[in-house]
This record gives structure tokens, C-alpha cells and sequence, in this order.
């Protein structure tokens, strides 16, 4: 018998077995279409191959780099940001620095000036190396934070600047290729199969997460027993498919918007990177379910109040970890003015457990669906497991849609008209 | 002629003049309702009442803080949290502290053990001083954060910790206002006919941003400017009230989620605020638009395939800053590798700008609807008129729904199951 190391349940779904049964057909179909396409589908044996090449080269940079310098600026947007960013959040401490790693900050996620400027301050006392990543080297963002940075480089370093600027992009074109090669900057490959939001796996995502000090072997293992695991066709055994099913066929009752929640507030950034997985795969043809998240209980008093009896437009997925490191004992208080003696020897995370279970009952009862998604520990493994799990049911799900998962048409409209705009200003 | 400070401008709304003008005398009669009403209407005139003592007072105890302080520990949730934390997110530096204050950092706003846990060793070499801040004292996450943080003090500092914790509560009743009488706190008021979300030009938002270097009198002058000129009850001249009226239209057009987006990334907790204001005043009784934002550039690759192509469930705000502090020049690279020297002289600012031209038209193409509001410079004076507008406008925009814009029912339900789950495990 298969142990899930995600546990999926529902509360209020309204959602009979028999609907959920009746896609088992479909699901296998998709699931046999997804393993023999070789359109981009590359992520989903990419666990299962061997990377012992890869991930010496990652601990050999990771010795030097850790040697040499204070800092890595990793320069990258969407897919080449979203996925180490969001780990890293996860898994290193809220003040200060991982144990096991140096400090990892992002440029050319955005355009703002202001960031720029003081990022260029915040260097000037450190040593620093970069992680440039991007497939083709041509999205503005990143490629004008990388001329910025890499003159930086050159001026502050000189001759050494090329050993101290290393390269993630796809291994045979493309821009950025093309100016690793003719500099001699050291090179991680993107697998070309494998887009943007589904390459955290890949060096695009290990490389920095090394550097901040996650156990990036973990990380591996974990993805690679989810590619086992969620290999099997049948909806009845596969976690990841049932939570596609589960989502569509609320999609198909009415619901428009699907709100991750969860209560470690170092989450927030984990939330962003499944709201671009969800929303860049399924948002098109004027369908899908618009993905939105909140970190509670923060957001219990900020959006609960809509969520508790707002437009019933919505339905909760609530993600779940029971075993999170560091905690706090509530102490006694003899004074005890604030009532809460009761609660001295508690800790905090069994609080804020008990606080995830009050919300998922009164979510419930106030008329909302609830999916619980809930995993044994926040940690390497674990998020591993868990980032494969929502790739593999972000696959399944766009094709219940009818919709391809892998691209994104809409993503270059603003990019034309903002080309128009700059070109006509000249 | 009056000039507004908030520039409302409309794309592919699909609203008429004739859409707009029959709310006229609706939005007047309203506007006289919310004038003499004394229920949690407080904040309407405060502004323009004088402060010079409560601003002499916060002075002094500047003057003190950051004499014998490293650091200011704020502990709130909701509008004891949000508010000050947008305001001193959008208006400090990137990285590091602001030079005419000190750090201030948050806790309370969760119950995350792991968080508690860290920010007591943070805080370990470092001078402290406390804010607590809670109307009633009741709330649970600020209750136990204060329970340990009170006792850390006094175990730290004796008889000192008395005068390094600051009360701000309700004048008269309450369990914190009980505590801070026999403890012998400083205290600042919360005027009770002011709720949590519309609190942040009270002493609960004033005095945590003074001590993060926030001029809080410039940001004050903003809101009376504001408070003079949308006491306008012609919808003419009320650029707030049109902004009410356009998305209550909007709302029964159909669409059910209002994106908010800008494209300067100190604005995230900006957005937050915002999102709870609208949220916890409008969702209730089954209605309510779904109040959610993003920051570009970052999510124009991320959930921006879904705002372009996906469901046609939501319009876009777009708050854009025309003057930002903090800038750089994209320099010329002989090697041109990226093409990009044709912006080489522009300022990634004036990119950044194209870039939200170019996406406001993109996504109107696209069919969907964009308010642009837009002011002439991110800082103190222009965010709080900023504030006190979009208070204005939601209190205006709840009464078209024929919600109360000043409860929060809902919250009540998720705390009631806690409570019951905590009891029941004794």
C-alpha cells in the first residue's frame, strides 16, 4: 500500500466519489498523453534521471563561492525567480541567514529604479558573486539588471569579474549563450524541454537554494519519490490528479477564484510561485480559476471576513505542514490580566494548528469548500515532494481544461505594446 | 478650480458619463448620512482636527527611543498591524533602515512558533523598546506575543521595562488598558469611534512610522488635504466617490474580483492594507467584489497570462506614482550583446513608466476593464491623502452595496471555533 506524503481531504466540496469516479477515463488518457509527449514534458522524469554530475558541480561552486564571497545576486524573473525564491523563504530563518549557506538576494524581477540604486549601495561592502539565469537572455527585466550588474562586476573585480559571474540559461542558444561563451563565464544548463514555471528542479532553481544553505539532496529525493508516486495512472492512487479533479469540478459548479491558504507565514513567497504555476498555465481562452493566496492568521482578520461571508465565489485550499522547527512555550503568568493562563505549556505551532482547524470548520460552515492538503514536515524533502505534486496536477488539471499547460501567449501583449511604446519615444 | 491629487482615468470600462451621473443623488445622500453619523465615523474628520500635543508627545518619545533604542518591537494584528506596515514598507529603503529613524519590526500578526522563537535571539543584541497595540487587548495573536515579549523585558531590563513598553489602546476600557494602569505604561489612545481599518492616521499607524523615520507631519497634511477636499458631496467633484461608483458599476456589470497593481514593489503591504480595507468593509451578506493585488513587473510574467487571456472575472486597478525617489541610468555597453543600447540614457524608472502604459493598454485590448489612478510622487504627503481617499471611497462604495462598512462579523467565526477546539483539549 502507497503511503501519500500528501494527504488530501475535503470539507464541504459537496463532491460525491462518483464525481470524482467519473473522471478516471479522462485522467488516464491525459496522464498516457503527458508521459509520450515529448513537448515539453521534461520535467516529469527529470527527478528520475542521475544528476550526481550536476550536483558535484553545484558543490564545488558552492565551496568556492561560499569561500570567496558574502553575497549571490541572482539575477532572474517569473520561472528563473519565483521557484528558488520561494523555497529559499520556506526553509531559511525569518532574521538573518541560513547556517549552512551566505546571504542570496534577487534583481530583474521588476524595473524599479529605487531598487536598482540601493541594491548597488547594499554590494559595496560585500563581496559578491552573481547567478545570471534566463533561457533566452532576452526578456528586458533581467537582461538590463545584468548590464547594469555585469559592468559593476567588471569595474569592481576587473579580470576577475568573469570567474565571479556564473551563468544559468539553455545549453545551445539564445543571447545569453552567446555571451557566456564569449566572456568564458562558467554555465548551468536548462534543460530546452522544461519551461520556465516548471524548472525549479532544475539548476535554475538548486543552484541559488544551495548557496542559501537548503539541503538541495533532499530537495531531489523528495521530487524524485513524488515522480515515483505520482506516476500511477489510476485517479484512485494518485493525490495529485485527485486534486486537479477536485479543483475542476468545482471550476464547473461556479467557482471562479481558488485561495491558498496556510499559516507559516513563511509561506508567503511558496504561494506566489503556485499562483504563476496555476495561473500561467490555465489562464486562457477565457477560462480557468483565478489562483490567489493568503497567509493566516494574519489574513483571517484582514480577508476573513470576505472569505467567512463575502460573494460565494470561492472555494479554500488549505495547505498544511504539521511539523514546522522552532516553536515557543507559552508561559505562565501569575498576573494572568490577559486571561490566558489557560494556554501556559502550549506552544505556539499547536495553537496556530488548532487555529488552521477552527478556520477550516468555520469556512466550512460559512458555506465555503475546503481542500486540506496536509504534509508531516516543512522541509527540504517535503517541499520537493510537494512542488512536483502541484506540477503534476497543474498538468492535469489544464488539460481537463482544454487548455495547454505549457505556454503563455498572453504573457507577450504587454511586452509588444511596451516595445511600441520605447521603440516611438526613441 | 480644484485640482485633485488622485488622477481617476478610465480604459475599456464600457461606462458612460450617463452610467456615472445617475448615482448623483444617491452619493449625496449617502455622503450626508456618513457626515452625521456618529457610529465608527471618527476618522472622517480627524484630520482635520488639531494634534500638535499627540504629535509633541510622539516627538519626545522619538527623541528618547532612538537614544536608547536599537530597535522598536511592534506587536498588532489587522488594522493594529497593516496600516503602519504599508506605509513605512513603501517609504523606507530596499535594504537598511531609513536614517531618520530606527528599525521597526512586527510581531503579534500571527502565531507562527518558529517566528517567536527567532526574533527573540534577533532581538538579544539589541536595544529594545515595545509597542503594544490592541483597542481591546482580546485578540489572541497580540495577547500572546505581548505575554512573552512583557515578560522578556522585565526579565531583561527589571524596573526598567516599564518605561520601554508603549500602550496604545482604547482610552477607557479594555483588558490592555486595565494592564497598562497598574503597570504604569505610556499610553497613546485609540479614539474609540475610529475601527482598526480605518486607524492608521491615528497614533495606532503615527507613532511606529515616526520612529521608522517616516514624516508623519507631511503625512498627516496629506490626509487633511484630502479630508478638505473629498468632503465634496457633488460626485463631480468627488474623484474618491467616483472611484466608488465605478466599481460598484463594474460590480454589477459582473465582474467579481478588483485587481490592484502597481509597479513599485515597496507597495505589496501598501496593496495588503488596501485589500483588507475593501475586504473586511464591503464582503459580507453574500456580496462583495473579491479585493486581491499584484506588483509588476514580476507578476505581469506571473499571473498576467491569466489577467490577458484567462476567465473574464475582473477589472485592474492601476495606482501608479509618476515621480519616484531613487533612480538609475542604464548604461551604454560598446559590446551590445543584449540590444539594448537604444535605452542606454533612459532611466529605469521612464522604463518602468512605459511598461504600465504598456500594460494598461495591453489588458484593455484584452477586454479588461483598468482604472488608472495615478499621483504625482511616492512620499509621506502623497500617501496619506492616498489613504485617507481610498478610506473615503470604501466607506461610500460599502453603502452602495448596502453593507456596513464599519463591522466585521465574519471574523468572529473562526476565532468562536478556536476557542471551542482550545477549550475542548484542556
Amino acid at each position: 500500500m502507497v503511503t501519500h506524503l500528501v494527504q488530501t481531504t475535503l470539507l464541504n466540496c459537496n463532491l460525491e466519489e462518483h464525481d470524482i469516479d467519473q473522471y478516471k477515463d479522462q485522467v488516464k488518457e491525459i496522464h498516457y498523453q503527458l508521459e509520450n509527449s515529448s513537448n515539453m514534458t521534461g520535467w516529469i522524469d527529470y527527478p528520475l534521471q542521475n544528476h550526481d554530475e550536476l550536483f558535484k558541480q553545484i558543490q564545488n561552486l558552492k565551496n568556492e563561492i561560499c569561500a570567496k564571497a558574502d553575497v549571490l545576486v541572482v539575477i532572474g524573473i517569473d520561472g528563473s525567480f519565483l521557484g528558488a525564491r520561494a523555497v529559499q523563504d520556506a526553509l531559511t530563518p525569518y532574521f538573518g541567514i541560513h547556517k549552512n549557506g551566505i546571504e542570496v538576494i534577487y534583481v530583474g524581477h521588476h524595473m524599479s529604479g529605487a531598487y536598482m540604486k540601493q541594491i548597488l549601495t547594499y554590494l559595496s561592502d560585500k563581496e559578491v558573486y552573481i547567478n545570471v539565469i534566463s533561457k533566452s537572455g532576452g526578456t528586458m527585466e533581467p537582461a538590463l539588471a545584468f548590464r547594469v550588474l555585469r559592468q559593476y562586476m567588471e569595474e569592481r573585480y576587473g579580470e576577475e569579474a568573469v570567474h565571479r559571474i556564473i551563468v544559468t540559461t539553455d545549453p545551445e542558444k539564445g543571447l545569453l549563450k552567446k555571451t557566456a561563451d564569449l566572456a568564458g563565464y562558467r554555465r548551468f544548463e536548462i534543460p530546452p524541454n522544461i519551461g520556465g514555471r516548471y524548472s525549479v528542479l532544475t539548476p535554475v532553481g538548486l543552484f541559488p537554494l544551495a548557496i542559501a544553505g537548503i539541503e538541495i539532496g533532499q530537495f531531489m529525493e523528495g521530487a524524485k519519490k513524488a515522480a515515483c508516486e505520482l506516476k500511477d495512472p489510476d485517479l484512485a492512487n494518485n493525490h495529485a490528479y485527485q486534486y486537479a479533479v477536485m479543483r475542476n469540478k468545482l471550476y464547473n459548479k461556479g467557482y471562479s477564484v481558488e485561495l491558498l491558504a496556510s499559516f507559516e507565514p513563511s509561506l508567503k513567497k511558496f504561494h506566489e510561485w503556485w499562483m504563476q504555476l496555476f495561473g500561467e498555465s490555465e489562464g486562457k481562452e477565457r477560462k480557468g480559476l483565478f489562483p490567489t493566496c493568503v497567509t493566516y492568521s494574519t489574513d483571517l482578520h484582514a480577508i476573513g471576513q470576505f472569505i467567512q461571508e463575502g460573494s460565494p465565489i470561492l472555494f479554500e485550499t488549505l495547505l498544511h505542514f504539521h511539523d514546522i522547527e522552532g516553536d515557543y512555550i507559552v508561559p505562565y503568568d501569575e498576573r494572568n490580566e490577559d486571561g490566558l493562563n489557560y494556554l501556559a505549556g502550549r506552544s505556539f505551532n499547536e495553537i496556530n494548528a488548532t487555529s488552521k482547524q477552527g478556520t477550516a470548520l468555520a469556512h466550512a460552515e460559512g458555506g465555503v469548500p475546503v481542500i486540506q492538503l496536509e504534509m508531516a514536515k516543512l522541509d527540504a524533502y517535503h517541499l520537493g515532494y510537494l512542488i512536483y505534486f502541484f506540477m503534476k496536477a497543474c498538468a492535469m488539471s489544464a488539460k481537463l481544461l482544454e487548455v495547454n499547460p505549457f505556454d503563455q501567449p498572453g504573457v507577450e501583449a504587454y511586452k509588444k505594446k511596451m516595445l511600441e511604446l520605447l521603440n516611438s519615444s526613441q
